[in-house]
């Protein structure tokens, strides 16, 4: 077993990201691969995009809450856009540098698929806005956990927040979204049945990452 | 005397924006613009960038804050793509479909000066992202307000803020960038020496605006 990996295109360390629709299980799985990295040795940062910085926290809140404070798409977006460019500036760069291993909760696939796909926001214009928030970073390796809405729903329980609450339309355009984009997105990902039991989906997340990481986690 | 422009290019209100160094005069000239407006029975609505919406006043102090909250080049430009964004869409669109005149304290140009020609991002990236933000909004009439060091100097009192505490070398580079970016803007500017007096320059502003509204407004 490896627990300093080799470096990949001249940076030590290695960027995973989960993306997916809300209630697909992302937080949960992002905690336990970051619990089995450590097992095994390997320093790993976990973060959640947005969010991840004392910039990010607070423009995750102002963009989520339910305030008085209108919001249109573009702004949102482009929140969302700022957050990022602080959370690689801040942690996912220093860490990459460091040799770490960055597991990441969502990341500009969600952007480009909540406010472009699902939104209605030109797709190509959010790729090119998110290059210039994150000056070209992509992750070593997506995973992207798909999930029927029905299974999604049975999962978010408690109150909605400003996004979560756009209604099933959206919900339903937010799926297909991801599925369409990961078709022609541009840096490794994988697609993961998110309807499979946790441990299932959980060992299937750790043997592709293992496969990036140049060894098995779980060997 | 007309007090109501004809239509350009399908919308019947006028978009001008004033631009320029700090300690240029934008915000003396831009209320003695507005006034000049009004006095002749012209529907005036002011504006400055970043700000002039709910969200944009949150993002404004966020931005220029001496706080505890590190902001990188590229957030700090993001973060004012989205005061603008929601600008555009809550109050400059809705004003300019009114038949409004917009006077506005700063645009997009700002953000391609200060964080692209003096802080070292990519020119042609915040140019993009400002599409992104803006949806394609660019003033009928841009005034650059142009002015020495010396002389910005002299009229900046009290305390800096964030952006303004960046050095001599840094307002040096934003003078130059503002000329350098003048010289291929995609929309109507004009370069105005800020060194004459108050008066004169309120004046020169005042014919170049009377050109765009189709009418000089002192006559």
């Amino acid at each position: 077993m490896s627990t300093t990996p080799p470096p990949i295109a001249g940076r030590p360390g290695r960027f995973v990201c989960l993306e997916g629709p809300d209630g697909a299980g992302k937080s949960t799985q992002a905690s336990r691969l970051a619990e089995t990295l450590r097992d095994r040795g390997i320093e790993v940062v976990s973060c959640r995009d947005p969010g991840g910085t004392p910039l990010g926290d607070r423009l995750r809140a102002l963009v989520k809450e339910h305030g008085d404070v209108a919001i249109g798409l573009r702004a949102e977006m482009l929140l969302f856009m700022a957050s990022r460019a602080q959370l690689v500036e801040e942690v996912i760069l220093p860490a990459l540098e460091a040799g770490q291993v960055v597991v990441c909760d969502r990341f500009l696939l969600s952007n480009v698929v909540y406010q472009g796909y699902a939104g209605g926001l030109e797709v190509e214009e959010i790729w090119r806005v998110g290059r210039a928030a994150t000056g070209g970073l992509m992750p070593d390796l997506t995973l992207l956990i798909d999930v029927p809405p029905a299974v999604a729903r049975s999962r978010t329980g408690g109150p909605r927040d400003r996004i979560e609450d756009r209604g099933e339309a959206y919900r339903a355009r937010v799926r297909e979204g991801f599925l369409q984009a990961s078709a022609t997105y541009p840096a490794p990902i994988v697609v993961v049945d998110g309807a499979a039991g946790v441990d299932e989906v959980a060992r299937r997340i750790e043997s592709e990452v293992g496969r990036v990481l140049g060894s098995d986690p779980r060997s």
